[in-house]
């Protein structure tokens, strides 16, 4: 009866999200493949000139250039643990990368026996365009402790407007409870230095039972990050479970819940695992997607002008639903979702705003591509 | 048959270096106590404006200005574990503490279930003189795994040329045979940059079984370290057990051997505890004192004309002789060994050369003392 209940709030609440929305009738989109077969691409960088950085998550990063053509595997990069959800997953150029061509990457980093941990490397992408390599290679941090897990390795990069990075992470699927305890890295969002060192204004950073490099707590698994491009804050996607999933502002020192707070519920069984809240001391996301699970991923806020009525919306690509998602925004409330790219039929890993003011996606996928939506 | 023969070599050895050491007949040193009534101090730092920073073990850091007036206890200083050799012990200023006035320290933090491990922290002096306190404080690294025990704690911190920061580690006695594994930062030297972070150059920053930070390997318990005022070495003093006190030259991606080559052996009964090398792989050190230990502490090279003959020497503090020990140094070899301070009858835990080029030395014991030696 309780489910049923659940079930009919739910459907309610859908239908009114969907009268708020925009109109959908005619989508405006016209997708462009800029490149193609690529192995289950992750995520996407634009270099200074244009081309792109792509991670696939076998633990290739490459380049594409402007007319589409996929380099090469960079040379330099370090083994990474593809296993199921995990492998290479998230690329960022240094805030200052136009100075020192530092590139920034996280990826599932093998552990003893079995298991593996989202870490971040950082290298330098040294020669001529074309024949890039990278040098000075080195891992700057680890999620603690590493699992035998194939599930739940988030995870995105993001730098704040002080030049620190936030990485957003997983819960490993097996040690959801971990996501409560400031110990470890597990369910977490961090914020570290360039060289991954702790900066000044850590929330828990002289706890003595708390790693200091955590930002916020209670993350199932975040697979999207934008900051947003007025007030400098950290959105994120997260994911829940059957249903539940989630959109964030991820502020300092804040519990996102899980999985004591949450709306998803258990697979198969559809039995509850936390209180749905609200509840004093944990936050509500701005959005969550009941009962059906959208499986969001990156995320983008549209600055450009390319496309009328769209400034201020925030894109949110999805691997279940096989759309692309906006959200139109007051502030943090979300005034309405549009779903487009409906008939496209793929997964979208990640949503990015080129230089050139067109949006990109990138496809899942053994032929996994790189598509510009012009219009 | 083959401790008596252990035992006369060393005997030789030591008669050998007693030969090879200047005259020490008459003293040249007038200590002249500068502060006293400290409990258990540990470290000293110069501050710019001749004032001292000190550490008291139990937790408490201080400042003693030029007339040598003991300051009350610093406001902002993080709980420490103090149990047997561990509490609060090393400080060091920034490089560039004149522009932003950071400190920074180690100590041992306190962990769940009557665990603690090595930590260092950093924080910014603010306030006027003689009413300063420690603002913006974080730990920005943490000897994992924290350790059950009351035992080789290290510590010390030292600046290497490029601004990092290179930390001393012990291996908490009951775990020697982690000295030997990159996963932990037991038994080991890091080298990280002032926020915490992993700089460029580590040895072992790719490897996804090591710890990023780890400079060195095989130490047992690192209680003294000075920067070579020529070379930019890092030079290190290194408790045995019996015997087996060594000075090293701390090389980027060394083995120090313990516990796998040493010179010392199980208390009491005597009994080995490795090899005593050289073994390919391994280090030797530059000094060692065998059979009978020194316990050597704080080191600080002489580049002061305030001692007629002793510029370029290595002074080295040590608890259990006693005494403060001078070696006489032909680049990396040990001519010589002179023994200091005989009278004094008390343990020397640090030694610095002040900015006034007197060398100062801090004494262990609940009444414990900064002399200054004069001459």
């Amino acid at each position: 009866m309780k489910l049923l209940v659940h079930a009919l709030i739910s459907a309610i609440a859908s239908a009114l999200v969907v009268l708020a929305a925009p109109a959908t009738a005619a989508e405006p989109l016209k997708p462009v493949t800029v490149a193609r077969g690529l192995v289950n691409p992750w995520a996407l960088a634009f270099l200074p000139d244009g081309r792109m950085l792509v991670t696939e998550k076998p633990g290739r990063l490459r380049i594409v250039d402007a007319q589409g053509r996929v380099g090469p595997a960079l040379a330099g990069m370090l083994p990474v643990a593809h296993v199921g959800q995990c492998g290479l997953l998230d690329v960022a150029l240094d805030p200052k990368f136009a100075d020192n061509r530092v590139v920034y990457w996280t990826f599932a980093e093998p552990g003893e026996r079995g298991t593996n941990g989202t870490a971040v490397a950082r290298g330098r992408l040294e020669g001529a365009a074309g024949q890039e390599r990278l040098a000075d290679v080195r891992v700057i941090f680890r999620q603690s402790p590493k699992i035998d897990s194939r599930l739940h390795c988030g995870s995105r990069i993001a730098f704040d407007r002080s030049g620190h990075l936030w990485v957003g992470l997983g819960d490993r699927s097996s040690h959801k409870d971990a996501a409560q305890d400031l110990g470890n890295h597990i369910g977490k969002v961090v914020r570290i230095t360039g060289d991954g060192g702790v900066p000044d204004g850590n929330p828990f950073s002289t706890r003595h039972t708390a790693q200091p490099q955590i930002w916020s707590l209670g993350h199932r698994n975040i697979q999207g990050m934008a900051v947003h491009p007025e007030t400098g804050e950290l959105w994120a996607s997260e994911h829940g479970p059957q249903g539940g999933d989630e959109i964030n502002v991820v502020e300092r020192g804040r519990n996102y819940g899980w999985p004591l707070v949450t709306y998803g519920r258990n697979y198969g069984s559809g039995t509850v695992i936390g209180e749905e809240g609200p509840k004093p001391g944990f936050e509500m996301p701005l959005k969550h997607w009941v009962p059906v699970s959208v499986a969001p991923s990156g995320l983008a806020f549209v600055t450009s002008d390319r496309y009328p009525g769209w400034k201020g919306s925030l894109l949110v690509g999805t691997l279940r639903a096989q759309t692309l998602v906006r959200l139109t925004l007051d502030g943090r409330r979300v005034t309405g979702e549009q779903r487009l790219l409906t008939e496209l039929g793929q997964r979208i890993r990640d949503v990015r705003q080129g230089p050139d003011g067109w949006i990109y996606i990138v496809t899942d996928g053994a032929e996994g591509q790189i598509i510009r939506l012009e219009r």
